[in-house]
């Protein structure tokens, strides 16, 4: 028995919205047990609706459509499938009743095009939706199951669970979930890390696939079992061997990121961390303080953008600044050490680089950056970077600011 | 000539991700004016795949794909395709190179997994990608063209703009095109600006439509011409009275940010600005540098999240501090002449609030943010926001840096 995602609508044709319905049905349907292999987005035209519901309705049973359900001429989702399926629209006084009724709650009047959406094929049951005007339905008909939600994502997700989750679960579905961990990677590339692994690549239950993203590399494991409790057994001795495999490189999983680890080391240890930003001009405070709490161990820092700051707020020596250039190893250890001296925390991080588009030479390049880090004994260190001039400021940037966090995760775990 | 877009990956199936790639390249197929109908997602699974490029092959001139192109064993869309259209691979030998290239800039080795991205089904094209190492293929084959880009959205739209819209413009697309003009706007709810500019929302060509995301609103206008000259005549007048009823809420159109509109005004009259950050720990300055040439006028800043630090590096009084807290007026504007002072700059710009989800009280709310600006001749003010006690910590401080540039922006029109 699987599932197919259905969104109808032309401002997904025209990239006007962003498909957030597609991605919650999505995990939803996961941690229900019911795989699900296609998505669909159709715009608001019945012959290419009919011809989804052909396509779906013979390689999936549950068909979940999104969108249409409004009570303008272009919404035509329950119209087009009762034509489909060659079943008559009845009208439901009871709805128009409940719109009425919802209306007059906001102060305004229901206007004639709300009927519309009180018309409901013969045989399916009204999925009623308690966020606003336009209900669902649910229909068994020809050997599928359909169930429609209006194109709104509050209305949508509060119906999804309000009755159709316990109606999927009435017909059985939930029994069997599909539970899967996130395991997140730092220093690693996502070929080198697939190849350490190659070996669970190829598991049936959990499954593990890598992915990756702006510098980070993920594997998710992804298993299927009667219950959580169950389906966290069958991934725990994965999750372990993988972690091994993954040494250092790996930092956390799921919700975890670099700022929250390091925060969590900081913490334990009872140290702090100051910052002095040149090229990142304040992306990694930004990361380290959109951690609650991360007042416990984030005191603050320095944003040296111009050279003049990092003399005046930081203690850069001036000559090792136009000798060397802002961009150097001295320099960034300068600036690490500047800013846990005055902010007089256990840890400074410093970060200089040129992010691009403009200020590459040959011998200093777009994508190089380097990175310091001072601690309160007086040792210092830095670390010589190259992004790759090729690649985006905003991302240069980003790896900079997330390499110089996994520097100070990867110490503190010594 | 219809196109049709496909995105390959059982990360969209489970949910993982958020499919904006579908979102960009239907934005995109718009402006070009090439119609699309269907969008599909399908997991990484070489049956239903081609199951996927019959149905799309047989409805679809243009097939666009996304996803799959990577060194792992389950990136599967290149030696799929071949397989459907019946034609071998061929290995490109240039491509090897290229990524041993990039692999060697980054300081990395190639992995013998890499090699499988250098395989291109016979008569297929290189859709090279400038941002990382998958490339990508344009091929025309039994009757369609097919473009394939890598699942990574910023490689993506990379190789779209740079390959494919020269490539499918040649094809001759981009006749009858659909051209767009978002105006940004900030200070101003999007129900107040939907009412002023009501009469506008019923045009046919251009057509304007309100959006609102985060703070800000935009008003999109699209006119459909043969042209971008053509179509940007029915737009000028249109923007022209949008813009007019804005009033000082209108900040600028398309690309522009916040940032850029405060960096061209200090640019345009010689001046420079420095910012203290305490909740936003770091944002606002990111925000600001995320502007290539921002060095130009600004300098840099305190992150001063720690009342120390507010002391020590921007001269607060402890006492003010004390008595009145950090989250206060005085303490704000303490901030701003601290930071203007010490950087020696025109402007100097302070942040200080409760972002939450801790650290509310009943007089002081999360949410309540307050804002300094100072200025060279020593004139100080601060402004005091209530964002509401409901807002995401990540969205206070996003708002939190945003009405602080947008303060110093309609300071410097005035």
């Amino acid at each position: 028995m699987t599932a197919e995602i259905i969104c109808v609508g032309t401002e997904l044709l025209l990239g006007s919205i962003l498909n957030k319905n597609a991605q919650f049905l999505a995990i939803e349907l996961a941690s229900l047990g019911i795989p699900h292999y296609y998505q669909t987005v159709v715009g608001d035209n019945p012959q290419r609706l009919k011809q989804v519901i052909k396509i779906a309705s013979e390689r999936s049973q549950v068909l979940i459509f999104t969108g249409g359900l409004g009570p303008t001429p272009d919404d035509l989702t329950t119209e087009t499938l009762a034509e489909f399926f060659g079943v008559p629209l009845i009208e439901h006084p009871e709805i128009i009743a409940d719109i009425a009724r919802k209306y007059a709650q906001r102060g305004r009047e229901m206007t004639p095009s709300n009927r519309k959406q009180a018309l409901i094929p013969q045989g399916a049951e009204v999925l009623p939706n308690s966020a606003g005007t336009a209900p669902g339905i649910i229909w068994r008909v020809a050997g599928v199951t359909i169930l429609t939600f209006p194109g709104v994502p509050s209305e949508m997700q509060r119906m999804w669970q309000e009755t159709a989750v316990p109606y999927l679960k009435s017909l059985g579905f939930g029994k069997e979930i599909i539970y899967s961990r996130t395991l997140k990677f730092w220093g690693i590339a996502e070929s080198a890390l697939a190849e350490r692994v190659s070996n669970f690549l190829n598991l049936q239950n959990p499954t593990v696939a890598p992915y990756a993203s702006q510098g980070e590399v993920k594997l998710r494991i992804s298993a299927k079992a009667e219950s959580e409790a169950e389906a966290k057994q069958l991934i725990a001795p994965v999750e372990a061997e993988l972690k091994q495999i993954g040494g250092l490189a790996y930092y956390g999983a799921d919700d975890d990121t670099l700022a929250i680890v390091v925060g969590k080391l900081l913490l334990d240890a009872g140290e702090t961390l100051s910052v002095a930003e040149s090229c990142t001009g304040g992306g990694l405070g930004q990361m380290l303080t959109a951690v609650p709490g991360s007042s416990s161990y984030f005191l603050g820092g320095v944003i040296s953008y111009d050279n003049s700051v990092k003399i005046s707020l930081l203690g850069v020596e001036p000559k090792d600044l136009y000798e060397l250039g802002a961009v150097s190893a001295k320099v960034a250890e300068q600036m690490a050490t500047g800013v846990q001296t005055r902010l007089a925390t256990t840890w400074g991080i410093s970060i200089t680089g040129i992010a691009g588009p403009d200020g590459g030479t040959a011998t200093k390049p777009i994508g190089l950056v380097y990175i310091g880090m001072a601690e309160a004994n007086g040792e210092v260190q830095s670390f010589e970077y190259r992004f790759g001039a090729m690649r985006e400021r905003s991302l240069i940037r980003h790896l900079s600011a997330c390499t110089a966090l996994d520097h100070l995760r990867r110490k503190l775990l010594q």
